[in-house]
Order: C-alpha cells, then sequence, then structure tokens
C-alpha cells in the first residue's frame, strides 16, 4: 500500500476567478480542483458577466471580495498588498483572450480553461502577452493531470513501445444528439463564443492534445470530414480525421457529440515498433501495456508497474479509483508548484507539468485546421 | 448533461482532528474528504501519539491550534468561544473509545474511523456515551456514500428487484499476502490495536456494512471459517462467512488480504424475486441492473436512469468518473448538512444519510461472532 | 498466427447415443461436439424412453440403426461385426447407472452426461461395474475442455502460483427463478430424477469438479447452506458452501439458479502464496495470471503466454473465441484419443485428459454431502 | 433457455474442397464449419497446388475422391452421378477467379472465401460468369455469421437506433508486426497473390463488409491513408479510411496488422438519430443497444432482448458462448439452406442470408478504391 504524495498548504496561492457563476458548470469544477490539495486558497472573483450575478454568486461562495468585471478585478487585485496571486479563467472561449491579457500585464499568474481562445487572432495575440508578461500561463487540458496519462508518456518517453507507428485518439459523447437548449449546450454551439469548432473546440482538442502529449509527437497534417448533424446546428457536432505526425507515425481522430451510449469515453491507443499502450479516461486508473509477443498487463495507478511519472500525482492506494476531479486537481498542483517556484525565481522541479499556452495555440490551430481541410473537401491542411 | 449539487461554504464547521499525523494514511484522506466540498475548516489538532510529532504535523498542516493529545484538545477546544464544532478520529482502532468520549462529552461531534473500536466491549460502552451525549456521531463507512450505492439501496427499498434472496458480497486485497513490516500493515496485524478480527476488522467490516446498508436486512446469524494464512500471523487475513438475514435472505461474505492481483475489489451483489444488482468499488460509477427476462441495464452515474438519491452525491456529468475521495467527501457533506441542521435544533433534510454509531456496533459484534464462530469450527452464532 | 492441433478422421469412431431426442438439449450438443473433430460417426440410438420417439429422433438424424430401449440396443451392437464402439448416455440422471452398466458390461465404451447418477449407491455400483469392465468410462464435466481451463491446471501444477491457499468458485444462473415447467427445467427439480441436489447436481458439480481439476486439490470436507426459493421446488435452487481442501487451502463455492443476470456465469479463482488465477466460462479465452507484486497479466488462447497443455486443444487464431461447443469437442477428442489407444491396447499420449468414474463418484459425493450438511444445520461433513 | 435451431442432417450435401491441403489454416476452418451442423458431407478435393500434396491431404482426410488439380475435378465431378453438388474455394486470393469459374459453368455451387479475387477485373469477370451460371456463389465472409451481428442488422432495419449517422469500424491485428515468413504471412503480403491490398484486403474487406451489412447502407466514397510500416513490405500493413455513406452517414475504417495487443479486434459501433449498437467479434456473444436517453442494455446470444434473426442461428443457451466456428458454420448452414431450396428450383425462407458475389465485387472495389485513393494522397474516390 504506497501512498503518493499528501496535501500541502503552507503559502497557500491566492487565487481569484473569472466566469463560474451559479450556473456555470466548470467553475465549480475548477474550484475544487484547486481546492483539493489545499494549495489554493480562492479571495476573490468576477463570476459572471452581469454585476448583480457576479455579487450573488460570490456571496454564496464567501469570496473576500468581488467584482463587477475582470479588468476591475484585474487592476484592484494588482494594487493590493495581499492581492491574488493566481487568476482561474473560466468564462466561455470568446472571453478568454481579453481576460488573459489584463491579468497577464499586471504580472497574475493565468490558468485559463480551453481552448485557449475563440478565434487563431486571438490565440496568437494571447501567446504574445504571455510571452512578455512577468507571469505564468498555465491551461487546463486536465486530462492530461491523469497519473496513468502520465505513465503512458514516461514509457513512451523511454522507449517501452519503441517508434510510434499508429495513433487511434477518440472522444465521442451523447449529449448533443438532439437540440439542446440549456446553457452549457446553448454557448458552446454558437461559433460567436465558441469559435468555429464545435465537438472540434470542445473536445476533439482534449484529444488532440492528450495524443500529442502522450505520445510527445506533433502532427504535420490533418484531413477533416467535420458534419453538424443535428438540424440547424452552426458547428460540427461530429469530426472525423487523418493525421500525420511527425518521424512517420499516423494516427485518425474522432470527436463527437451525437453517439449515443457515450459519456465522455475519451479512448488513446498508440502502437509503435515494439508494443502498445491504451488508455480510457471513463475507466482512468488502468492502463494496458501490450508488448509485442507477451501477454497484455494491466497496469494500475499506485500499483505493480507504475512509475514515478504516475505516482507522484497519486493520493489513495491502488484500487480506491482517483477520478476526474483528481485528474483537474493535479493540474492545479502542478501549478502550484510552478507558482511557488516562480515566488523566489528558482524552477520548479524537472517532474512538474503542465499544459502551456502553446499547447493552447496548437490546440487552436488544430480547430482552425480542421475547418479548412473540411472546406475543402478533407483535403491535406498542414499545422506549422 | 445534468450536474449535482455544487460546493456549499457559507458557514463552514470549524473541525479538529485527532491522529494522522506525518506518517499515517487515512489522515491525509479524510482531511481532503473533509475540504472537497468546503464545508469544513480544519482548525485544529492532536495528531500523534507524541507530542513532537503532533506538533511537527500540525505546523506542517499550518494548523490554528496543534495540541499534545486528545483528551488536552478536547477540554480547551470546549472552552473556546470559537472552538471546534467537530473531530474527525482517525487513530488506531483501539483508541477510538476513549478519545470519542472526551468529545462526545463535551458537546463536540465525533467523525470516526471504522471499525468503532477494538473490543465489544468498548463498542458497547461508546453507544451508551453517544446516546447521553449533546452531539452527533458519524461513522465512516465509507463505501456508503458512493452515488451508485446510494441508487442501489434506493432501487431495492422500492422494490425494483422485489424480495430479496440472495446477498454476495466479497473484499479482496492482496496487500498481506506475505509478511509485511510497515506502519499500515504492522498496526492492523496487532490484535491489541486492531482488535480481535485481522481481514474482518479492517475490510469485512466495511463488506458486512455495505451489504446492510443497501439491502436493508440485518443478519441473524453467521457461520465463519477464518484462516491467518501468512506464518506468524496473529489475526485473520482470510474469512469465509455464511450469513443468514432476517426475512429469510441468505448469503456469504469474502474478506482477504491474501488474494493476489485484489487492490480494493469490494463487490456486491444483491438478487431478489424479480431482479439483480450488481456494483463494483473499483468501477463504482456504474451499477448493472437485471431485471429479470430482460436485457440487462447498465446505470451510470448521473446519468440515464440514475435517480435522486444518486444525484445529490454526484458533482461531475456521467462519464467523468467520481472516485474513493468524492464517496469519502460525500459522508463529510452529509455529516456537515447534520451538523448544520443540529446547530438550529433541526432535523437535517430526509435524503440526508451517513454511518451512525449502531452501525458501528454492528460491525464489531459481526466481527466478534465470526471470531467466536470461527473458533466453534464455524458454527452458527447469533447477532442479536 | 499459430494454429492447433487439426480435424482427424482417419478410423472414426462408431457411435451410439442413448437419450437425446427431439425435444432434448444437451443430445444435440454431444452430436455437435462428437462431430467437430470428425473423430467419431453416430450410426445407432435409442433416444427416447418411448420407442415411436425414439425412432422419430433417429429417422430425423438419419442413424443407420435406431433401437427401442438402450438394453436392445447394447445386446444388438454387441453382436455386430461393426457394431458401435462407444456410447454417449444423455438421458436424465436417474438413468445413467442402468444405461452405463448395460454397455460396460458387454466392452463398449461409455461417454457419460454428469452427474454421475442420482443417488450415491448408484455412483458406488457404477464405479464397481466400471472397475470389472473391459472399457473406458468418460464423464462430459465439459468445463475441463476449455484450453484456458487446461493452461491454469498446468500453471498451478508448474507452481506459478505457489502453495493454494483460497479458492473461490461459483455458478450462477437465473433460469430458475421463477417457476418453469418446460422440459429441462421440469426433470432437473425433481429429486427423483436429477437426484437429492437441485444447483448442487446440475452445476454445483460443475463447480466443485472445476476447482478441483484445476487446483489438483480434493476437498476434505463441506458445509452448506442450501436453500430452496421458489415456493413448491423440492430441491435446493441456490447453495452456499464451505470447503477445506487436503493441505489446508479453503474455498467457498455457490451454485444458483435463482440469480437474476446470471446465463451460466460459473468462474474460478485460486490464489496462492505467490499469485492468482482467474477464468469465467462466459469469456473462456481469457485468464487472468496475476503474480504478487508484479502486474495483472491477460493470456488468451492460443495467444502469447500460452502453453502447450492449452494449445494442443485450441482450433483457430487467438482473438477468434472459441466457445462452449469447442470445449465441449475437446472431451469428446480427448476420449477418442483414448479410445483409438485402447483399440491396440496402447496407452493414449500423456497429455490426453477426460473425466473419470471417479471424478463422478466424487461429484454425487459432494452432493450428498451438501445435503447431508445442510439438514444438520450447515455442520460440516467429511468427503472421504 | 430457449435453444435454436438443432442440426439437420437431411439429405446432406456433397462437397468438394480446391485448396485447404495440410499446411493451410482457412480450409480446416471451412471443414469444421461445414461439418458443424451436418449438413454437408465433403468427398471430394484438390486440396493443394502440386499433386503429391494434394493426394497425400486428400488422404488424410479420408476423401473418397482426391484430384490433381481443380480443372480436373470440376470436369470429372460434373459428370458422375453422385459428384459434388457444392465446392469450396480457399486458396489464396489470386487462384479464385480461375477456379470459380470451372465449377460454376458446370452448375456446381461455390463457396468462396473473400476477397473474391486479387484484381478488380477478376471480380468483373467473375460476377459475369456467376450471373450466367446455373449455380449459387456464396462468399464466407463468416462474420456476418455471428447471431448478434444478425441482431444488429435486424434492430437497424427495425428502425431502432433512427437513421444513422456515424459508423466506426476497425479491424486491428498485431501478427505482422515485424517481418514474417511463414507460409499464412508469406502470402498475405505477396501482391501478386493476395491483390493490391494488404491490410485491406485481408481484413479491411471484413470490416467493410460487416459495417455494410448491419447498416444496408452502401458507401459513396472514400479516402484512405495507407502504410506498409514494416520495411520491404509490399503492401499496406495499416490503413486509415475515411468513409461517406449513401444517406448521409460518416464513417471511418481502421485496418491494422501493426497494432501489438490485438488479436482480431474487429468492432463495428453504428450511431443513429436514436441510438447506438456497439459490437466486437473477440467477444461476439453480447451487443450494446444504447437508446438515447436510457441506460445502456446488453443483448445476449439467445437471451432476453435477442430477437428471431439471432436466434435461428444459435446453437446453445445463452452464457454458453459461442464462437467464430460457429459463425462460420451459419454461413454454411445458410449457403445449405439455399442448395436445398435450388434443388427444387424453390426459394430458401426469407430469413436466409448469405454474402453474394456483389458483396465480393464491393468488396474488391474497395481494396482498389483505397490503393487508388491513398496513391493520390487520400483524395475522395467513388465508389460506383
Amino acid at each position: 500500500m504506497v501512498t503518493g504524495r499528501s496535501e500541502d498548504n503552507s503559502g497557500r496561492i491566492r487565487l481569484g476567478m473569472v466566469g463560474g457563476g451559479n450556473d456555470a458548470f466548470i467553475g465549480g469544477v475548477h474550484r475544487i480542483a484547486a481546492r483539493l490539495d489545499d494549495k489554493f486558497e480562492l479571495v476573490a472573483g468576477a463570476l459572471s458577466s452581469t454585476p448583480e450575478k457576479s455579487r450573488e454568486s460570490g456571496e454564496a461562495l464567501a469570496l473576500a471580495r468581488v467584482y463587477d468585471d475582470f479588468k476591475q478585478m484585474a487592476i484592484r487585485e494588482a494594487r493590493l498588498k495581499s492581492g491574488i496571486e493566481a487568476v482561474s479563467i473560466v468564462t466561455p472561449n470568446h472571453m478568454h483572450y481579453a481576460a488573459a491579457r489584463e491579468f497577464l500585464k499586471r504580472g497574475i499568474h493565468v490558468i485559463c480553461d480551453k481552448p485557449l481562445t475563440s478565434t487563431l487572432r486571438d490565440a496568437k495575440k494571447l501567446v504574445k502577452a504571455a510571452e512578455s508578461a512577468d507571469a505564468l500561463f498555465i491551461l487546463t487540458h486536465n486530462y492530461t493531470g491523469y497519473p496513468m496519462v502520465r505513465q503512458a508518456r514516461e514509457m513512451i518517453a523511454n522507449g517501452k513501445i519503441g517508434k510510434i507507428r499508429v495513433v487511434q485518439v477518440e472522444y465521442p459523447q451523447d449529449w448533443l444528439t438532439e437540440q439542446q437548449d440549456f446553457k452549457q449546450a446553448e454557448w458552446r454551439t454558437d461559433p460567436v463564443r465558441s469559435g468555429a469548432g464545435g465537438s472540434t473546440g470542445d473536445i476533439g482538442t482534449h484529444a488532440y492534445n492528450l495524443a500529442c502529449f502522450v505520445t510527445g509527437l506533433q502532427a504535420e497534417s490533418l484531413a477533416a470530414d467535420l458534419q453538424a448533424f443535428v438540424p440547424g446546428r452552426q458547428v460540427d457536432d461530429n469530426a472525423h480525421v487523418l493525421l500525420r505526425f511527425d518521424g512517420g507515425a499516423r494516427g485518425m481522430l474522432w470527436s463527437s457529440q451525437v453517439a449515443p451510449g457515450n459519456e465522455n469515453a475519451l479512448r488513446l491507443r498508440v502502437y509503435g515498433e515494439k508494443g502498445g499502450l491504451e488508455w480510457e479516461q471513463e475507466d482512468p486508473n488502468y492502463l494496458w501495456f501490450t508488448p509485442y509477443g507477451e501477454p497484455k498487463r494491466l497496469i494500475t495507478r499506485n500499483g505493480s508497474g507504475a512509475g514515478e511519472a504516475a505516482n507522484r500525482l497519486s493520493r489513495v492506494p491502488p484500487g480506491h479509483p482517483e477520478g476526474y476531479l483528481e485528474g483537474f486537481a493535479n493540474i492545479y498542483s502542478e501549478a502550484a508548484e510552478a507558482i511557488r517556484a516562480f515566488r523566489t525565481s528558482a524552477s520548479p522541479e524537472t517532474a512538474v507539468m503542465y499544459p502551456t499556452i502553446q499547447d493552447g495555440l496548437n490546440g487552436v490551430k488544430f480547430v482552425a485546421a480542421c475547418v479548412q481541410s473540411s472546406a475543402r473537401d478533407a483535403a491535406w491542411v498542414t499545422l506549422d
């Protein structure tokens, strides 16, 4: 019974939040993730685009300081002696850029939901803003926080499956099988707020990021066949994508929001010259390792066969499942490590990893390329 | 995409902790569980039986008040205006009674790890202490906090599988397959600190509690065949138990710590006149429902087919797994609901449920009956 | 792509059948099993207890010779120059003894369905008859014919999991959850034709035989709690059994015909000092091997990790599933190997294995002991 | 416990075989499949391209008549009064056309392994030959013989999942991960004998056929990215294919022979406006049905929820798995029904279905289109 690292609340990081008001979903997830390992303390927020809702939501959360809008918050917090050190941005996609810019330029670290922005133009501007800022930028591609995803990445980096040939990644859901009008569905299918990609932006970017993170490869080009199956839908709800990676590996990516029976069935399979690895988000504590010519092996989180890259992100013994919130919390924990190191101008431990703004740019490029390829009848589009 | 209740930190409950110092395992779990939904604030502790270790551990956790021992803590906190309202007791089993008594008699609510006590005598005394106390007692039989366990209980209560005939429950592990000397193993195999039961006390009580919680039945008698397979071991590491429930249902319970390949494979199967239900702790977001004569159905947490009893304890959408810590946190959340109601002498909502001291007494009786039965060559022993 | 042994029809064995008429189930299974590898040729039969039905059934199968009853068949076939060399007995249990005796005493090999007989008295007489006969007796405990069952047995014999400690075996079904009146249900719940055991005789014997076959152990004693849950049922439809094996291993056996959602969920788990093995009949091409302290491994039929004991009974490449009929056919193939060797007074290859009359006697003793133990409130009963 | 149709050997069909000598794999499979339900009798063969091997193999199988080559066999059998009525062609692909033609033109029914031919030119000629022949042509796309595949087809035809939107089909294997020189590998990677497609021809055609069979749709166009990963390999060993079906459904097809850990992992998932269906060849007795907004249901072969289309091809009760050989045998059984009806110029029952020469032509067109598309950098190619 080996247990991973325990919580650590010495010097909690003062955190603010933009978006995430009462009726939002992902804001609550960020708050739990920030709280789980006790490394953050949520003290301020501009939780809604309407001031009253922001105030109501802030009171419900007993925040010390509630603001009417994110700009006001950035300005005032930057002046406070004990103002926030970091901010979580959990608004719809089209507001990420404007909000992040305000905090970055005032030296406040940004933890931002994905996709990075709703347009490629915004993404490029944000990269510049981040590069010139005296602050860190962390993107919550949360699935990279699962211990067994780290395990897979480490095994590939260590050559356990040899040179990679084939990458199969998919993220099917079913929640948009029919027309939906509730808030989560509404903005995610609005190209103005969500961006030009529908399933590609919301979940395809997760699948693409996961494939790149685990394999260490980048896609050179893609060919995409997008569809909006539900009548009236303005963005894709199903995407079939062919991928060509640097080094010669080939891949397929499927994202769908119209596949009944699939909840969040993100699944990655990678095959190399010597073996394979298979992982599923809905059963995240397990990793199949299939060395060629030997019996398949099931590696379990914190169990036999799991290595340091996975164990350092694990809290409880094998067989006691950790899930989505723990994986999300791992991104926050990694962010905390980096922010603490930043306080003293030190580098975090080399093991510390989190999705960066460059990953975010890559995701937005992926969506843009999918849309462009599909408009050209699935012609190949280069991802520079 | 339906989401459950969100966090609620209005009026956080001031919490203390007894046990759970640096090298303990379950203390960290309780702290995360208490923190997850932001309903508690850990402010005081007597974290170890040695004062220095208690202080070191308390500092590492940045506790406001650290005590040398639990009695001192109970006395002083009771006198403080803003002293703790509740205490988590996470020591080895043999100290539960003495610690709990000190807090109960001063009107401080007790959240206690299982099994209730190391002896039946202590258990009975603690029941009396609780009955006469002006405080609540919550036992962390954490598996009852899993949403799909609640779902199963609700379905049985609603007659979905008819009158129950057969109950199969098991909890195999493998971590004691060989002699182990690290701290967690050491006290758990010491009859003085753990109690007369080994696997029966540590995990058999969980299995037994789960079976009773879900079915709503009580066992009338049992016949147990216990073994200590590892040479030199003083308590059972494998238990085979026959169960007879009130109303005529029959059951089997298997607990083992010497079953290689099993991590925490707690599994419950219940069959009635009209159908069955099957649940596994290692894959806790799913519940099989098998109505007789129809195809099997897979009910998912927060997904189609899940009802209110499960959904109210769920935080994220279906397909995003919740795990052990979330289930544990649900017990803390239920405790918080009860404690808040207690503040105003109100009753909590009827949906609020947590394992009580009576469940704890039943667990200790179960262990005592197993040991007694096994000593008499697996003769039937009544559980009054 | 390694393939196992191919069919071999040189010198087909002339086969007769007793029972297995039009409306029987298991007769058809035996015929397919005999035919699959082309080592038998069905030429004669007494397929029903009523002469007309026997003739009708025989004509439907285009048998060369059809008899009114088994005794007539035994007498005449024994006199024919090219009479049958072997007979399959697939009647209800209470007729096994009388039928088998007639053929054995005339030197005709008997392939008999299980359980061996409906009473212990008959079983003992049949053992004597077989011992004094110049013919082989093969019992179709068909699950021992699955390749991965052979694999498990070989691994245990080779010490792969060390000295055995725990044996968990179960065989739940649901087809008798309610009162049934069709033919298969009717005789299986009639103690006169089926024997004193219900689920114990019909499927418990399979589970017990499988556990003994794989582990190489014999049970020394058992304690059984039998129930007839369905009102009016005269034999057990659920059995909970504790087992003590020679050498100190302990076990549990559960058989049930009232567990909704279970079709033929025979499952065996064996744990030793060094590792474990787990196998399920409904997914028979896989065997879990769990060496202590290492990742679990999935051994596949004819795939990596499978050894000669399994591969010799496999026909198609890994990933192309073989099932129940192939496993059953393996028993017939083993019987054919033995019968061909018998023709020349030779011994079959050492790898050839099939359930013997002694296994049959053990099964009947198991049922008798279960019934006796349950009548004495689950007291221990010795299996001599 | 419902059982399907039993064997029926009235009027066995006299069968010959071309190819399938001692060292072949698929010949043995065809023979078992033909024998399983006792509707065929193998009496003649030209089992190898070398006369001696043909004779040796024929003797080993105790065939009544063995020929040096298929042409000789066709001529002589056609003249015999009790010559063969049907022939199984199980040679490498490039010989299918020449062999089939000889038998078809003499009125002997042909049961031919897939793919239909090694070239599109041959395929078209064979279609003409079949059209003008007084004989049936059956292609052994054996996976269409699995009961749960029939179940899926029936459910889709009955509108259970609504209008189809997305089709995901894949067939990964790992046996060609490295260079292999044994016979099965050698001819399958030789474009002269196998055809221009490697994985596409050997297994991609199966996947494509299965998708079309189950959905009732035809692909209008495809875009394919083929690779030969193993150095020196002359045909594809991995194929990524985008599909556009008539009616607007979109699909992906993946075939691979270099995916370690995959044995014969053929898997089909179909999603419509109202629900989905998922089936895996390695676990063929189960079919997931996922009606939108309801819990997933697991339909089992011969069990609750299975309909007549599946049950008529099932031999044993639910929970007793049938596998690859039984599925293959179902194609032979369907062929037998059709041939028997042909004897009397009748039509077989409407339920009788088998893959036709048109399916074969479609498969060869699929391979040709994949090769053509890949040569044009995955441009869309129309499948007329």
